[in-house]
């Protein structure tokens, strides 16, 4: 199969060969935002990407990025690697992706290997809440985004962050399920040990607050551990389900952490023969592809992930090509509520 | 945070330096087997792995392998992903991964990228039939595994196959379908273009033929384009069925090339207030951990992914550490029959 050549890019955009070599190395500040499109669409069309060692050795870094996520057997990571995949391959840049399980070790060791590589820009899936085991490769000139960080984050170092409001995503939810009339509402989740799982409880304490409902921790179901999207989240779901239902006052709404344990919660409910929603509501958060397949279609949160890619992945080849003084930013994008069959009055 | 060093291995495995030393390189051919996996428990629980740069000095390859995949939306090849990355930790090795949409020249991209990187081995999880793209790769050096390739192929070079039975899964749905009487028989299915999906259809006619019933091309539905596992896939499943089950002379059971596909069966009958396994049986085929989260749960099959992911991370590691006249291998895994409630007499 022939290769595109850059001027293959070029004729099929419309340009010159210089204004998509431009646009490859960083060059495209006073490009008009259509000729960029245009580019952009002739490299995605033509699959076309400029060789890495040629490239390596002109500029000084590789023309992959890397994207650490927690598991990518959850198909909420599938969708988001999807998306900065796009990305990426509209700035001529491919993606290599790693799973972490949420452990700094292998993130150190991910990335180390990354930087061995020639990659200078990795985007973080994860919500450690501090990136201080990357602090050694960050000062030799690693550039990080970190996906899914608190709304007011504590941390040291020129680290963007570029996410979704947890907070709000709860808060969301848990509003939506008061307004039903429900008090006794359920929170099941895995370990609540990351940022994001942390403001998400914040968020649903938040509106039980502002709500009048009293705070019940025997309402939250926090599992022992889990592996961040395999199938243990939907055995820990099921497994909450069964405990939180079996109360002597059980909830009649369950918030789950995300759509992967809402799963679990609805085989635990069937399990106790336990109707959803007429006797239980659900919610879920991420708005996988199955929530409008299930029965009954699961009311969640819709993160803006292909915005937060779009966002994440121009924002990393921007640092990565461009000046190295640029003050860290801070992006934390609006969750969306859909509102399906799964939650109803109490 | 600290980090293993070889010596870390070593003193958990209860091993010499050396012993470890000889596994990373791949010179473990003497070793035994209880030693061997001492040290690649060892490794996997101290999250080791050896310096790439001076490891790619010493050997002349990275730490690295490559996998590329159709889509990592398709929770199957994210757990398939997840095994390949276990299995590969196991010997010190990580994965980084890369997403084709089954396009030519996608892969070769992405193949020459990792090339430049240093990466001589690959695991392909799509199935064209043909690597003609990867000929110059290849004769340079880079070593290629094949999932999901036929089992009687028809490959040139120096390729080895890894993978499971195709025509023997849809064999075992379609017999276990005609077992509960069923004689009209659809096939849903997004394009046929790839090997595995044509062993697909070419099993489930084999079974056809073998039980007398005339094959109806009618009752075959092939989706014009999907995205290899992204919402399309549900979505053409959906399609699929309301046009096989608007016939006038409709299946009374529905094959679908996949659960993904299968998920999309479930919510098209349902438009059509056609109940599942009453008045449609419908199967799917990877087993997915929703499949039993479903009402009713999905029959399917079970490919040995697992043992799959096991075999080709070792071979591969082998072929890129060893001699390099190794003849190729060709393993062809049978898949097995997981009956659940979708499927009924007729």
């Amino acid at each position: 199969m022939a290769h595109s050549t850059i001027g293959d890019v070029a004729r099929l955009a419309g340009v010159s060969t210089s204004s998509v070599s431009n646009l490859l190395n960083g060059r495209s500040a006073r490009m008009r935002p259509a000729t960029r499109d245009r580019i952009q669409k002739a490299i995605v069309q033509l699959g076309y990407t400029p060789n890495q060692a040629a490239r390596q050795l002109k500029t000084g870094h590789s023309s992959i990025i890397g994207l650490i996520v927690p598991s990518v057997a959850n198909p909420f990571f599938g969708l988001f690697a999807r998306h900065v995949e796009e990305a990426a391959l509209s700035h001529g840049y491919q993606v290599l992706l790693g799973n972490s399980d949420r452990d700094p070790r292998r993130e150190c060791n991910y990335a180390e290997e990354l930087w061995g590589s020639g990659v200078r820009g990795i985007i973080f899936g994860t919500s450690l809440g501090h990136y201080r085991h990357l602090d050694e490769l960050i000062s030799k000139g690693m550039h990080i985004i970190a996906f899914d960080q608190s709304k007011e984050p504590d941390l040291a170092g020129p680290i963007d962050c570029i996410g979704v409001d947890n907070i709000q995503a709860t808060r969301l939810l848990t509003k939506h399920i008061m307004a039903l009339g429900h008090r006794r509402i359920g929170f099941v989740s895995g370990p609540i040990s990351t940022v994001s799982r942390k403001d998400r409880l914040l968020g649903y304490r938040q509106s039980l607050e502002e709500g009048k409902v009293e705070y019940d921790p025997r309402l939250v179901w926090e599992g022992v551990s889990d592996n961040f999207g395999d199938t243990s989240t939907i055995k820990l779901g099921r497994q909450g389900a069964h405990d939180l239902l079996s109360l002597q006052d059980p909830p009649t709404a369950i918030i789950a952490i995300n759509d992967m344990y809402a799963f679990g919660v609805y085989a635990g409910a069937r399990d106790l023969g336990i109707s959803i929603p007429d006797e239980v509501s659900v919610a879920g958060i991420d708005n996988l592809p199955l929530t409008e397949i299930v029965v009954p279609a699961l009311t969640t949160i819709q993160q803006p992930i292909k915005e937060i890619a779009l966002l994440a992945v121009r924002r990393l080849i921007d640092k990565i090509e461009g000046p190295q003084d640029v003050a860290p930013t801070h992006q934390i994008l609006p969750p969306e509520l859909i509102v399906r069959a799964s939650t109803a009055p109490a």
